[in-house]
Parts: structure tokens; sequence; C-alpha cells
């Protein structure tokens, strides 16, 4: 009831062609990381959260409608301070973003019309971070389990050295709006069991604290762009070594 | 010495085309946001600061080099959740970006393409901020001191219903890059006197912890694109009353 009036809501405010800068709302058994208790998790969780500090500050939003999948990469190659291209409106800085993380190499794992109408699955998400000078493992929720992601995730947050990007099923989320996403995960709260999902589709979404079994059940389904191999996770992490080739 | 060698290994990593996607080293004085200590403060801070979690939730990129007051507006408004446009390319959803913040009654008071080339002052700011339904009060720092201004942005980042964008010289805050440039506040921490800059230049600084009195003396500054008033700062709060007029 609460969801079918939020959802009335919405439309009557859409209607007019304007409507208040406010995500929609969150199902219940998620909490909204803007409020109260949003952010007493936050202040719970910072011993295991190493990365927060760097992810927080290059969150950004998707920059078209089907772009979650490069969103959440630039982001964990900006937080990781992966080596990165030096191109306009920002030289002579060097930063990713989601014009220049895409190119001709790009294209022959997922062309960027491609992207631009569908998005992408984890594995082309995988293949597609591995061009660059970092490591990347990709886990398919099949093969895996609660426990054995949560082990994973935690370790890597814990450090700071590694950016773990979540595929999922919205509506598995109970999410009311979208279908397969991609977002990258901020923190993680021992007490709750919830993992920060700093969700990069911020005009639909604000960054939300998800149960950990909740969030391995949307990502344990069947993707039916990837040949029905399940959703799952990628870790991102830094190389040891220094990089040997240019990003770019 | 230290700076000479930053800017330095700064030059030498840009001249290949490439360089690590990591924002330029901070003046000591000044803590990285992403340190432990950076960290640390962000906890100590939370109680004074309700409107880090609205703020850090919408944390974005200036578009364009002379973008930085343009982002710290659509910050601002969606922050507060003021009514906004639905436009391309998130339609339905309803968002401030910084293609769609800037229009035909905006360019009354700074056109398009000079702020393209130039940006804004902070008087301009706050004249294109009050387009919107949001209430706006300019502060110049000539009229004001460290203590008044500590009072007002304390008292209204504990509320969280208000964003301060702050209008400072980069050079005399001693960072090395850059002039007149504008990010707003996430954050204050009473223990160590310092408010968190959420610099929207994310490509040249992270996010840092400055001290009071710094950041007042670099907004204690004439600008000569503003008839040499000085810089200062803008507080931009939630309105009372519901909207009745759209906001485009």
């Amino acid at each position: 009831m609460k969801t079918l009036f939020a959802r009335a809501a919405a439309c009557i405010l859409i209607v007019s062609g304007v409507a208040f800068a406010e995500p929609l709302p969150l199902p219940g058994k998620i909490v909204d990381f803007r409020s109260v208790d949003g952010q007493r998790i936050l202040a719970e969780s910072r011993f295991w959260s190493a990365g927060y500090g760097r992810l927080s500050a290059v969150f950004e939003t998707q920059k078209t409608q089907s772009y979650c999948g490069v969103a959440s990469m630039v982001m964990a190659l900006n937080a990781l301070g992966a080596p990165a291209p030096v191109t306009p409106p920002y030289g002579p800085y060097a930063v990713f973003t989601q014009d220049n993380i895409l190119d001709a190499r790009t294209d022959a794992i997922r062309p960027r019309d491609t992207i631009l109408m569908r998005g992408m699955t984890l594995d082309q998400l995988g293949g597609i971070a591995s061009l660059y000078p970092v490591d990347v493992a990709v886990h398919h929720a099949g093969d895996e389990t609660v426990e054995s992601f949560r082990t994973a995730a935690v370790k890597r947050l814990a450090s700071g050295d590694a950016v773990i990007i979540v595929n999922f099923l919205r509506t598995a989320l109970d999410d009311e709006h979208g279908g397969g996403h991609f977002s990258p995960l901020g923190a993680y709260d021992e007490k709750e069991d919830r993992f920060l999902m700093l969700d990069v589709a911020r005009y639909k979404y604000p960054p939300a604290w998800v149960k950990t079994a909740d969030l391995f059940a949307a990502m344990n389904t069947a993707d039916p762009d990837n040949e029905g191999k399940t959703r799952g996770f990628a870790i991102i992490s830094r190389r040891a070594a220094a990089p040997n080739a240019p990003a770019q």
C-alpha cells in the first residue's frame, strides 16, 4: 500500500514537468544512507571500511540510464588511483570519466553504441576493467554463497585496496523500478550485516544500507543477456607492481 | 621544497599523456578527507553535521574547469530536494544537473557562454540560485568575522536544512593551483575547528578538512571580477512554505 501510494505520488509530481529532486522511497528493509539511522550505521561501520573515504570522494551519477556499469568502473579506477588518461575538459589533470573510459579497445568487448542502448553484462564489465592496469576478479553468485560473498567483500573493503562492484536485479531487491544494475559498495556494517550501496542511479535511488542476504539474493538471479549465467560481483583491486603500460 | 617536488612530479607524470587518477597533494595544514585522520574527524564531527548524508549523496565534479559555481548550486538544490526539472537523459526522474540548471532566465544574470569562459561571482551565484524556490543569503567576508561565519555555518550544517557554499581564493589557502573557487561545505568538526570542503574540482583536489580561520582568510579576499568586493559564502536553504512556482 505504501509502495502504491509512493508510486502514485511520483506520477502526480512528474505530470507537471517538475518534481522534487528527491529519489524514490526505498523499500522498508533498506535503510536510506541519508537518514539518522543511515548515518548511525556509517559511524558504526568505519573500522570495516577503509575504502569508504576514497570511494565516497569519487561518487558520481551514471551519465545515461544504461551507463551504470561504466559509472561503477570509473568510480573504482578513480578510487584506486589507477593510471588515468589526461583528456578534455580536465587536462592537465588526469582522471577517469564516463567519456574517456571507453574506446576502440573496449569496443571489441562491447561496442559503445550497444552499451548506450542496453548496458553490459558482468563478464563484459570484467573484460573492460581488465584492459586497465588493475586486477579484476569476476564472481558469479551461482558459484558463491552468502558467506563466501560476505567474507570476500568485507576483507577487501576493510583493506581499502579494492572496490567491489555488485551486479544485481533491482526487482529482486524489492525496488519497483529497473532491471539489472551495477553499483559499487562503499562500506560494511557488521552489527546489522549490511553493505552500503553507492547507487550510481542517483536520480532514482539514494545510497542505501542493504542486508547482505537480500543483496546476494538479488545477485543470484539469471541474466538473460549473459547466456543465463547469474549476476554477481567484480573485485577490482590495486595492482601490487608498478604499471608498465599506459592506460590509454 | 615539498611543494616544488610535488609540482615537478605532477609535471613528469603528465608528460606521458597518462597520470595517476590521484588529485594533487594538499598543503600540510589541510587534512585529506580520505586519510585515516580525515575519516577520524568525520566520525567525531557527525553530531554537528546533519546535512553530511544528504550532501555527500549528491557530490559531483564540476563539468568544466569554470563550472565550480554551477556544480556547487546543483549539489545544494539536489541535497535540499528542491523542485527539479524533468529533462533528458534522466526523465521521468527529476534531478538538477549542470546541463539543466542554466537557462534563458539565468542568462539575464550571467550568460552561459560567459560562465563557460570565466565562471561567476558570489553575487551572480546568489542571483541565479534565487531564481529557484529556495531561500538564498549572500554574505561577503568583509562584512563578517571568523566568529560570525563559524556560528552561521555550523548552525545551518547542524540543522541539515541548508547548504553553505563558500567562495574563496585558492592561492590564499596555500593551494598552488587555481584562482577564485566555489565548493559546498559538508560537515564541521568542533574539536579541530575544521570544515569539510567537498571540493567540486575533484580531478584536482580531494575533499578536505580546512581550518575555519584559514578558510575565512581565503574568503576575505577581493574579487576583481566583482568590483573588488570580498568573496564569502552563500547560505541556500529549504523554503519553509510549499513552493508555488515550478522551477522551470
